[in-house]
């Protein structure tokens, strides 16, 4: 689908223009056209980004879905990749997927262009359609709207990723077992996949707040300020997460360590207690040996199903006991 | 609650002015205005904020709770967002609690903004308003009172956290239990967390201490310098009793091993020692051979109770030695 | 074997010239020259490349495998060594193999070298037999499309790792073996290896991206910068693979662990239940006691023939039950 | 204690100078004076260094032990921070004792502040008293002294911490046992402690020899940069000794782990040898059976006390095999 | 020993000269000299150091060994230290020996002073003395020529050293024992030791070759660079050597620690089949019961002996099974 809108302060907003306008719109240097290409195929979007002027390079990395955010500055428009990170939770697992927003800014345009809708191009789009207006302050701006919303949707993300690992943490004390391991390994998976995202992104808007780009109004600096700074807290809470769910791995590993010397001990007490006793009954039990009968009443029919019911009794009773230390 | 103070030198101070007062108030060069809001809802902090013509964006980060120290000069102003950390020591456990202290400072007015009372903001409040001379020296002066206080609070968690590891230290050794790496991991997360306040906010100081500021004068950058150098020395004992804490848990690990090993050995020995024994009184407790009857006198009534009582003993000096080796 | 191509626009191309011809070709500005050794022995070699006049260390160098990529500017010509890499994959292990390009680039002439074929040299001559067109773009463009070439032949390589890993990572659930940890480890040489190549590719690329050389028009460092991109995300999903691996080398151990407690358990538990038992009937097994006589019908033959069934099937029952926990 | 030394070419050295006449003796600037500090209480010192006019942030450093080495230029003057360090050889232990030495350069003077007696400041203390000819050199030389003689006393330190882990890495091959790992464990602080002392300390020197200060001659920079190599290579054996004492370490725990493994592999060769035998003398033990009484010979009295020899020398040949392979 | 060699265009070479001589000779700038200084002691060396005018502290350095490759730029002449390593194998354990080159280099001479006898020297001595022409080419060529010599003398021991990994690769998946962890641990030493060379050595030789000195023609420095360029190599080629001792020591833990796992489920298993048959033929061993008397058959003397023979073969048999395994 591409869908374009074209504002002229003083006229009405223009919507869903044909592609072949595109290139003489944007000589028209009062006007703002934002064209917004979804799940459209390379073939078709080929044509109308020539349009525009764009080099082959920069056309080819937008048409290839290549995964990286960079900034590369083209002197008349900007060439910018923007990663969305979608999460969504399994039972177990954390289901990851990493998309990518291209974008080519310049004075009076906006192109994105994505294979799957994103809500921050979405919400950008129907508050332009909403409020012309919107559209005014200049395509720089519209680029910090859709950046901001973005990277405004981590923070959910970020928070069910702690709560997640809150409750883990408990269970690492309480009832540890292979599952706990899977989760945090899943959780450490996610927080490096959004690390892997954060790192680059950070950079791109540091390069947007910092350095000096002809389509962009220095005095708009400031806001894509704003969004690094969120993106360099974004890293930080990434760190700190990772930092817990380290700490809790860590704790898992040395609860189970803790639990296994208990059920080593446990092993190696009862066997230096009734081995010795053992080779004790046994050596009286040679053959060697004879009774001299004057032992009789320790073998009674009594003491015998006192003992038969010792024996059956006695491996429940360990089996309770064992239960109770979480063994089994 | 919104408390202000303003002194211009040769007059008496003024206290708690109706905040439609400041915007004029600053506007006087020869006074010095401090207001500082406390625990006070955005919704009301919002207008007054922006009377001071901050800018939209700093104030935004003002009103949320962003948690990472950091420095915007806006020309007119600085925006600084400072830490500070409470430590409350459990019985286990230690429990930190990381707020925000957001600061606008311009040439003749500092600006104050937390969720919480902090002590380093009282404390300079009070001298401020016992001796109005306090305030005289500047606004960057006051900055460097409060910064100066909340560094200064550090040192003392800084002492508890080593007495801490010096007591786990020697627990270690003595008789390491699952709860001593619990503590250690304890002390750890408060480093770690310390850590990630100190390494931005000795940041925030070295650009005061380093760049050019227009509301901070130069002559006064030294202070700033002397607390950048507090906070160096600060991070470099946080390394230090992070080394302490890594060091008494490779310690644990490998006093817990070497017990483990010797509780391994143990099994292997008896086991070593009592199997084949068992296995010859097995061996001769077959039903193939039969007793020659001449050796009656090794199972007399008075034997067996001999062999009974070395039953009821044994266990007991095994569990005594056992438990003299720390096992149980 | 040498092999060589000169193009001059208006004219036929050339093909296989003499090598004596070279010196002269190459002061003809107009035309273009293209010399290929292919494993052709370093004292034919020789004389050749000293008719271009290229300084003695680089041919030296390029006459040596010396497998490190590397850009050297003798302003009149860059002497670049590029590597590529050649992965087998065979049934546990992975060969991979890495040669060197050795590459002079003069303004109007390109000189490759190379011990083996290599695709990305042999499919640029093709396409240059094809229409000589492609030779007029300029020598630095030859390199591009060699270089291009070259660094697109790692993406099938690292798409077959990648479905390596994701074979590996549902094994180290299932059915983990030391062959598992044998393949993890086999895969992490290959990564390792690939990473070697890449980085310091990388920066050959980023030097003819940006810097300034005499034999480069800088119209085409657009292209460079593009393969430089490319480098950029290979080396991105190596770090990414390679954090797969260490994920699944860790989930391996854990499971392996916790395959390995759970053994641990089962002897433990066997132990605690039975050795008790064990004792109780050595107990009343001494030759202390005289059995009453009126328990016979406890040793029947029918009895015994139950007995003796019940241990000829109980190891089997356990046999099953191991089998079915998967230690067996 | 403060001592003092003033020297004036030409005149007779001057000793334990009234502090009133500090002042005035700096201002001399043929004189050279040198005043020490040692274990004075910060109430004495404060008042005569303020009397030399340094910045009160200086001296509340100077006076405030921080221990960390650093450099601050006051332009008519250098605050400089160094450390020393004492190592005690203890038994199983070091103790280390860190401990700073502050030091006011001026172009002529030379003011030392220390709570410990140095043996650094004393040598050059008496070699001054010496030869009054050592303080013409400059303020500048004086520092340099101190230092070199400082630094000097690393190298016995760094000598014994190598031979003491010379002597470990035989035992542990030999007898490891947990004190090794304890002394590692010491050696290792050791090291980490110098570490963090080396590094400042060669930062402070490294400015010395490359930055421009007004109080020292750029003719004696080549003497601090001597020094300054003299850490460097320390810094390097201290990184070498690291190496050595991690190598250890993970040779211990190899050791010990195999040793671990050799412990259960008798453990489980002892038990799969004799388990099945034990069934077996165990089944024909049973009560269903009975003996045919033609195989008396084996059960002779002459039997039994070889038996019983058995059964009590089998235990000391198995403790002294296991005495041999150094399990007890 | 003191050799020495002087070279004047168009004159005989003269070989021997007096140290008196050398300070007159220098002064000749047509000619060359060269003075070797060989395991000679310092105060025979010093006062001939002294005659060349070099400075106190550069002499200090080369006459004491302080082993850390560096460069010091003295104007007139250069300080260099360079390292070379001597590798012996032994049987299991290599033997290294790092010693030091300190060269002057000035414009028309160079003077080098080593303990040992270096291979790198008396090569470039004899090739000086079979052809004085190598001389002229000046001194900065001579100094090319040792270091050249040196580099190569490093290749050996690394191919040495593949060929010590790929053996020893081998071994740990066959028959992994602690000796091989020792091998692995010396091989990984030799590497660490000789990194420790390289990397210093590698920045003296990039100063020389980026540099701008008053005694290296600069058109000599491609020279330095093609050594530079070699020791960036053997650095990879380090690198990847110790990869490959990481990855062997990894997989040599596994393989271990799969060994052990195989031993405790052996123990286990066996455990696990045998101790409940085990007490099922101890209930029935109890003396409550007496045998009926009609499975007489059960207990023949033929039927012993069978018995008696399996009681001795079954270990025999356990013991080759278990060797098979590789255990004992």
């Amino acid at each position: 689908m591409i869908r374009s809108l074209f504002f002229e302060p003083g006229k009405d907003i223009r919507k869903n223009l044909p592609p072949q306008e595109f290139p003489k719109l944007i000589r028209n240097r009062r006007g703002i056209l934002w064209v917004d290409f979804v799940a459209e195929p390379p073939d078709i979007c080929l044509p109308v980004l020539e349009g525009f002027g764009f080099h082959r390079l920069a056309i080819d990395d937008a048409l290839q879905e290549t995964h990286v955010p960079k900034l590369d500055d083209w002197t008349d428009y900007l060439y910018i990749v923007l990663n969305y990170m979608e999460v969504k939770k399994g039972e177990d697992a954390w289901h990851t997927n990493v998309d990518e927003l291209d974008i080519f800014l310049g004075t009076n345009y906006i192109v994105t262009h994505h294979d799957h809708p994103i809500a921050a191009v979405d919400e950008t789009w129907l508050s332009c359609d909403r409020d012309p207006r919107t559209l005014q302050e200049g395509s720089d701006h519209l680029l910090y709207k859709i950046a901001d919303y973005m990277v405004a949707e981590y923070m959910p993300i970020v928070e069910e990723l702690d709560a997640a690992i809150d409750l883990i943490e408990d269970q690492v004390f309480i009832r540890p077992s292979p599952r706990t391991l899977e989760r945090l390994f899943a959780l450490k998976r996610v927080l490096l996949a959004m690390r892997r995202i954060l790192l680059p992104q950070r950079e791109v808007l540091n390069k947007l707040a910092r350095d000096d780009y002809q389509v962009i109004d220095p005095r708009d600096r400031i806001f894509f300020r704003d969004i690094y700074d969120h993106l360099v807290r974004l890293h930080d809470l990434n760190e700190s997460l990772r930092d817990l769910v380290g700490g809790a791995q860590d704790t898992y590993l040395s609860v189970v360590n803790n639990r296994m010397n208990d059920i080593m001990k446990t092993l190696t007490i009862i066997t230096v207690l009734f081995m010795p006793l053992t080779f004790i009954t046994g050596y009286f039990g040679m053959n060697f040996f004879e009774p001299l009968g004057n032992l009789k009443e320790w073998t009674t029919t009594f003491v015998f199903f006192i003992t038969f019911a010792t024996i059956l009794v006695l491996p429940f009773i360990m089996y309770l006991w064992m239960r109770r230390r979480t063994w089994i």
